[in-house]
């Protein structure tokens, strides 16, 4: 593992130093040792571990935040990814934007409380017919997954909480090492005001236009690599407008920051088909036509899990 | 009433010109006249309108939309008042933005599938005994505004689609006259790329710093006063962080866009109290702080609607 520069090193201390600390630290740290614990210490055998973050990202342009800048990013994939892994044996650490997609969820009609229920009288709630599957996968897969210690949920706004809770879970996993994964399907700022030169207060309007100057934010996923968790399974997603760079830019994100796996997918497509790009070639991945209820996520996770168990066996030998 | 500028008017112009056209215009305007007709033409009298506008627009950084910015609002004010609106006994159009806070849901707690309910078996759904009263007020109360034709929801995203839906909505209410109101809870953007000058791909990232150029967007409060719905009751919002400011921003507010009221409230202490700045003075509205179940809108709403029927008697005289 070839460490990073001194340069990138510097400007990532300097993004922490900088960030708003966060504000239930210490109830992040306790929940995820407990659920590493749990999944990992268990007799008869240790789970494998995967991250799965979802979601965009806020940037706040103030602050005291009235205005920020976002992504984005209706959690979908990262929501259905999670069923997924916990469906093929994964204990699933869910790091989500606030508001996004919620595994299980995905069935719920847009005002779930609106068009699913009724009470035939003050006691007794009924779910109306057509949304009894949607609503029992919502309420008993997703409890049961969390009640078996199988699925944590912890939720994000801003990129500095995003960024530090990202740290906080892989030096957590560190030990778990081969075993775990981390599943980068969130869409993180690329550009962000640094906290120490933004603005107090709400940007005044009614003097013109207005001058917004954005710093790059620091690619994290190099540390992540190199210094966080450098033993576990690495995929990264690139997403693109623009189908003719994309390949390309997928390519280069894997040369740069020496994952496992680029997942590259499409804005417009992104539902029927993407690309797994890594060293050994690219695999084109769709959702199977033949099935309605089939989705992408259902052959990219089978894939990628397959990829992680040759990679467990590999770091055995 | 004064006639905006022709400046101001121009302005207005271009942006809807430039606007990328609502896809479900003829829904909407089915719906709407559909709403009114039930509520201001029914037999043995004629209900009030009000327009409570709710959460914050996104303005979109390019035209295949990956990156956005957005103003901080969580529609916490605009559910509330709605639910007081109706139990006053108007008809709302409730114009929210996608994924915030819906009326009658406000002590539902933040992932409502997961602690809410519970399948006891796998045909009957049970409401957690801690929850029963949020869930009945989320399902029934909710479902019964709706059903009565007291409560129209329509949601939006962007500042284009906000924008030509209020249009839209005062074009249809014109004919309510004094009968009707706009509340206008929205943290709608100052600045917005103009969509002709929007780049169509995703900003690339990887060269350094990004500056961007925001233009304002028209004020739209002057057209709405003087063309779209001159006889409304209009009441907007001004939210500061800095209460140095708030009273007097409220202030050029009220003389500038000729509303009848502007409710000031600041970042900090917008659920303890609000302001209620007008051509007849300032007023301190505040919770009860005696009932723990109170909230400020349920006094804010009970002074808009005295005033409200202040302003209709005066219509009529």
């Amino acid at each position: 593992m070839s460490s990073i520069s001194g340069l990138v090193e510097d400007e990532i201390s300097s993004f922490f130093e900088s960030s708003p600390p966060l504000k239930n630290n210490e109830e992040i740290v306790a929940k995820l040792n407990q659920f590493i614990e749990l999944n990992h210490s268990c007799e008869g055998g240790k789970r494998r571990i995967v991250c799965v973050t979802s979601g965009g990202t806020t940037v706040p342009l103030e602050q005291r935040c009235v205005r920020y800048i976002d992504n984005f990013s209706s959690g979908n994939r990262g929501a259905a990814s999670t069923e997924n892994f916990v469906k093929a044996g994964y204990a699933v650490i869910f790091l989500y934007r606030r508001g996004t997609c919620q595994p299980y969820c995905r069935y719920l009609p847009d005002d779930p409380f609106l068009e699913c229920f009724e009470f035939p009288d003050a006691k007794n709630i009924q779910v109306h017919g057509s949304h009894s599957e949607a609503v029992k996968m919502a309420v008993m897969d997703q409890q049961a997954a969390v009640a078996e210690g199988r699925l944590l949920k912890l939720p994000f706004s801003t990129i500095y909480e995003y960024l530090q809770m990202l740290r906080l879970i892989a030096t957590v996993l560190k030990d778990v090492g081969p075993c775990s994964m981390f599943y980068l399907a969130a869409a993180v700022s690329d550009f962000y005001v640094p906290w120490k030169s933004m603005t107090e207060h709400k940007i005044e309007s009614g003097s013109g236009p207005l001058d917004i100057r954005l710093a790059q934010v620091p690619k994290m996923l190099s540390i992540l690599r190199s210094n966080w968790a450098p033993k576990a399974f690495c995929i990264s997603f690139k997403l693109e407008t623009d189908s003719k760079i994309l390949i390309e830019k997928a390519t280069k994100a894997l040369q740069k920051y020496k994952v496992h796996a680029v997942v590259a997918n499409e804005l417009l497509t992104r539902k029927e088909e993407v690309v797994v790009v890594s060293s050994s070639g690219n695999v084109v991945v769709r959702r199977d036509n033949n099935k309605p209820e089939s989705i992408v996520e259902d052959n990219l996770i089978r894939l990628i899990v397959d990829r992680h168990s040759t990679y467990i066996k590999e770091s055995h030998t």
